[in-house]
C-alpha cells in the first residue's frame, strides 16, 4: 500500500516497532519478532556488549528489521552518547534511539539530557529517535535539533496503563512535523489501535507482547490493531454526539 | 480457525456484526459489507415492508450473512412480536434482534418490554438476539428467557461515544452465559478491539462503518480490530502495574 | 439558604444522605453522622431486628434525623415488601428505602422487583425510596409507581469506584422528574462534589465515610464536597474548551 | 486548624490560590476574592504596568492577600526575568509566578526557559513559584534551583478539561519535595477536590471562577471542595475494589 511510513529514508510498511526486553526466550523472541510483521526493533546496547548468554541476541533478530539500538542505562547524556558510539563501532548501523534516565523508580526519561545528546549525536551523523517525556516544548526542541522522530510515552514503561498522558500526546502529534511514535506504556491491542486513531505515525511495544501468555499471537494482535487504527483514522472517524440517532429508522411503520 | 462463536448452531468465523443503516448508498454498503468479513447483518423489517427504494435492500447484502432482522420502530413488546412475525413471513428467516424503544430522545431499549418479546419469540421458534441497556439481572433473565445471544448497548446508539457503560458490561460478560454482543455506541475500531479485549464474544458496528468518510476502509478496519481484540483477549493480557518496569536492563553497564 | 431538597414534604437543608454499616463502633458513628450534617439516614431493617447489640443501633442515631430504613436482605419484591411492613410496625415511620438484591457477589439490584415493591408499598401509603441499577426506562416506571426519589447506584456497593455508570446516570436526572439521589459506589468526596455538579439532587455515603482512618473528618469531607458540588453547579459551571484561553493577556507588553 | 500550608514563611489557611483575569468587573472580582477566602493571588504585571483602567486593578485586592505578581507575556526566561525586576521595582513585593509561554495556541509552558528563569530569580532573592507543563526531571530541577513551589498545569489554561495530567501529577506530588499547586485547567470543585486528594498541596483557580454566571457562588464553591478535598486526604481515603462490599448485612434475616 502506499501509506508507507518514511524514516531517515526508509521506507516502513508496518508502524509497529518492537522491542527484545522480557522475553522468556530468544525462539520465542524470534518467532514473536517475525510475527509481529514489524520492521524495526530496539535492542539495548549493553546487552549486546555484556558477553554471556545475551551477546547473541543479534543471531535471533530477523535480518530484513532495521536495528534501532537504545542507550538503556544512561544517566546522563554523556553517557548516552559513549553508548551511541560503542553501538555504531559494534556494528549496529546509525539508528540510535535515547533513552536518558535517572528515575529509578518511574524511569521517566530527563528530557534535557535527551536534547542534549540528540543535538550531539545528530551532528555526528546518527539517525536519532528520542524517547521522552511527554511535552510540546521539549518534543519542538527535539525536532529542532534534527531527530528523525519524536518518542513521547504513553504511560510509565512496563505499566501496562495505555495512554494516559492522551492529551498533551494529541497536542504533540497535531503541532510537531516529524513523526510521533508512541512508546511505552502500551499494554493492549486496543491502545495501540487508539493511539494510531489519534494520527500517531507509530507505537513501539515491548512488555505487552514479551510478557503476554503467549507472545507470538499477541504480537500478530498487535499487528492487526495497528492496521485497524490506522485505517480507521485514514478512513475518517466520525465524531461523538451527546445525543443518540438511530442506525434504522424508527418512526412511521406500525404507527403510521 | 477453531475459535468460531457458535450462535444458535450456526458457526461463525467473525466476530464483528454490522448494520445497513445510514450508508450514502446501496453500492458502498454492499462494498463495505464484504469488505468487513462480517457473516450477520441487521436490517430493519420496517425498510423491507416498506417499499419503494427500500425495499430492494435485501439485494445488496451478500447471500452467505446470515440475516439478523431487527423490530426498529417497535415501542411495546406486543409490537415487537407482530414485527418479528411479519420478518418470518415475508421469507427473512428465524433469527430476530429485538428493539424495543419508545424513549425518542436517547433511544434507549426498554428492558421490561424487551423480556416480555424475548419469552414471546423463544416460544414461537425464533432465535432471539435482544438489544438491551446494560442490567445484570435483565440480562439474567433475558438468559432463562432462551435468548441466543444478549447485546447491551455501550453506549447510546449512534454516539460513537464507546463503552461508556463498561463497568456494568464486563459484569455481563463474566456472569452470563449466553454470548454477549456489545451493541451501539462503538464509533472507533479501537474500541471494539476493547471490546473483545474485555471477553464480548461480539461486537455490533453500524454507524461508525456507515458515516465514515471511506465505509469501504472503515469496514476493514473495523474487521482488524475485531480480530486484534480477540487475539490479544486469547493470548493472555497482561495486568496493569502502578509502577514502571524496564523493557531493558537498567544498571550495571557504564556503572558497573 | 433557600435551596432545599423537599422530599414527601420535608425539606432538607443537607444534601448528603448517609448510612450506618461497617462503623467500627457506635460512638464513632454517632460522632460521624452528627458532623456529616446529614438529615437523613439509613438502617437496615434487619439490624434493628435481630436482638443482640446492633438492636440498640436506633439510639446512637441523632434524634433531628429522619430515618430511612432500608430493605437489605430481601431477594424479592414480597420479602421487600414483608420488611417495610416489620419496619413500620416497629416504629420505625413510613419511609423505606427498598433494596432487593439476588446477586451476591455484585449486590446489583433487581429493578423488575424493585418496581413491583415500589408499586405495592406506595399503595400502601409508604414514602418510597428505591435502590436501583441505572436505567432510564425502568427509572420512569419507578417514577411513574409514585416512588419519592429514584436511587441509582455510581458503581458497584462497597467498591468506592465512583461515578462509573456517568453516562446514563446523567440520562436520568436530564429525563426523571423526582429527585435523583447517585447512591452506592460513591468512594471520595470529590466523587460527591461531581454527582451534584451533574445535578444529582442528592448522595447517598455509606462506606466512604465508616472505613475511613478517621470517619468523624471524612464525615465533615463529604458535607463540604456535596455542598461545594450544589453551588457549583447553582453557580453556572463553564464549557469544557479543545484550546487553552489565557486567564491573563499574553500580547503587546515586552514585545509591544 | 493546624493543617497550614507554608510558602517562603508565610502561613496560609486556605489552599486554594486565584487569580484576576477574565472578571465581568472589578466589584464582581473583588467580591469573588474575598468570598473565596483565598490568601494568594496572582496578577498579570503587564496589566498594572499598563496604565488605563487596568493599573488600579491593585485597589481591588484585599488587603490579607498575598500578592503573586505573574510574568504572563514572557516568552523567555531573559523577559520573565525582567517582568519580575519591575514587579518589584513597582512595589509588588517579592513573590513571582513564572511564566514563560511561545506556544500561542495551547499555551504550554516553556520548562527549560522556566528552569533559567527560575535559577536567576532565586539568586536575586525572589520568592519563585514557576508554573510548569508536568515533567517529573523538570520539577526536581525546579526543586534544586529553588523554586519556592512547583505549578505543573492540570490541563491547557482555560480549558476546563481538569487534572488530565493525572499520571503524571501524581508521581510530582509523591517524588517532589516542595510544594505542589496544581494550576491551570481546573474548571469544575470537584476537580479541585480530587487534586487535593491526590495529596496536591494547593490548587490555582482562575477562569472557572471569574466565567461562571455568579463568580461569587463559584468561588465559594471552589473554597469548600478544596477544603473538602483536603480533609478527605487527612481522613484517609478507602481503595477502590474490584467488587461490591456491602454496606448492610445482606444475609440470615428472613432465610436464617
Amino acid at each position: 500500500m502506499q501509506d508507507s511510513l518514511v524514516i531517515a529514508g526508509k521506507e516502513l510498511n508496518s508502524r509497529l516497532f518492537v522491542g527484545t526486553g522480557k522475553f522468556a526466550d530468544h525462539n520465542k523472541m524470534k518467532e514473536a519478532l517475525e510475527e509481529s510483521q514489524s520492521e524495526v526493533v530496539t535492542v539495548a546496547v549493553r546487552r549486546v556488549d555484556l558477553g554471556g548468554d545475551d551477546q547473541y541476541i543479534l543471531n535471533d533478530i530477523p535480518d530484513y528489521m532495521t536495528l534501532m539500538p537504545n542507550t538503556s542505562g544512561a544517566r546522563t547524556a554523556e553517557e548516552a552518547i559513549r553508548i551511541a558510539r560503542l553501538s555504531k563501532a559494534a556494528g549496529m548501523g546509525n539508528w540510535i534511539k535515547i533513552e536518558v534516565i535517572s528515575d529509578s523508580k518511574y524511569l521517566l526519561p530527563d528530557n534535557e539530557e535527551t536534547i542534549k545528546a540528540t543535538e550531539a549525536l545528530v551532528e555526528e551523523g546518527f539517525v536519532v529517535l528520542p524517547y521522552m517525556s511527554p511535552d510540546l516544548m521539549a518534543g519542538k526542541r527535539l525536532e529542532e535539533a534534527g531527530a528523525a522522530t519524536v518518542m513521547p510515552l504513553g504511560s510509565p514503561i512496563g505499566s501496562n496503563r495505555g495512554i494516559q498522558m492522551k492529551e498533551i500526546i494529541q497536542i504533540m502529534i497535531d503541532e510537531i512535523n516529524v513523526p510521533i511514535v508512541v512508546d511505552a506504556g502500551i499494554g493492549r491491542p486496543s491502545e495501540a489501535a487508539e493511539a494510531m486513531e489519534m494520527g500517531a505515525d507509530a507505537v513501539l511495544v515491548n512488555t505487552a507482547i514479551a510478557t503476554a501468555k503467549d507472545p507470538v499471537a499477541m504480537a500478530q494482535a498487535f499487528d492487526l490493531a495497528v492496521k485497524a487504527g490506522r485505517s480507521g483514522f485514514l478512513a475518517g472517524l466520525g465524531a461523538t454526539k451527546a445525543k443518540a440517532s438511530a442506525s434504522s429508522p424508527l418512526t412511521g411503520f406500525l404507527h403510521s
